[in-house]
């Protein structure tokens, strides 16, 4: 079940504006995508660098998860997203390793796509998510 | 100044052993190299993970950057690192819109690569490294 992508490395923020001007000044680099997801609490922007992404998020509210963890850990790295082919199969690989699941049923995240999250607890204090389908 | 690919996506971790053994049991994934960087305090592993990296970095000694940061957050994402053409137009850049630098001149990291970080007061809290010409 080799994952055939970073699709993504998230960084968490307070201001998404700020971030894509330092984004693009810094580094030239620039959004395909920006759009609010509700199920997640966010406003998310994709920057696509080389093969993969840069993925911004700003919370909708304080209490989503994403404003939990800026006011517990302030701005920075939030999770990396792992592609895969057949996000049941993977989910139900990892179940059989005994990594502990946030999501054992998938979602719809950003772009439409089937989620879901691994807990940090399984793999080294890392939040990983899995994309079906993506980059 | 466009970086030409996410180069790899860092991990500080108190086992390197334990976190490539979840790595192969959870996902299928083997590094491809490992090696002992003297200059940074750590012991690290690459995993190629489609056209990019997770790189596994574990401290040689409490007192290195990456055993202070265990120490302040524990385990999980510690920096992203970007693939560019020329590392010191790369520098010379990013000092014009003044983005903090951690080193204005480059030193030599993992594979040999010619290496520089960036602030994380310059993007967002995100500890960011410049590599030259590697994946």
């Amino acid at each position: 079940m080799l994952p055939y992508n970073i699709d993504h490395v998230a960084i968490a923020v307070r201001d998404l504006d700020a971030t894509l001007a330092d984004m693009k000044s810094q580094y030239g680099a620039e959004p395909v995508s920006r759009e609010i997801v509700e199920s997640q609490g966010v406003e998310e922007a994709m920057i696509p660098i080389g093969g993969s992404n840069v993925q911004v998020l700003q919370p909708l509210t304080p209490d989503s998860p994403i404003g939990r963890f800026l006011a517990k850990r302030g701005e920075g790295l939030h999770h990396i997203a792992f592609a895969v082919p057949d996000i049941d199969a993977a989910i139900e690989h990892l179940k059989s390793t005994g990594a502990r699941m946030i999501d054992t049923e998938t979602r719809i995240g950003g772009g439409g796509h089937r989620i879901a999250f691994v807990h940090p607890s399984a793999f080294a204090g890392t939040l990983v998510e899995l994309v079906e389908g993506a980059t």
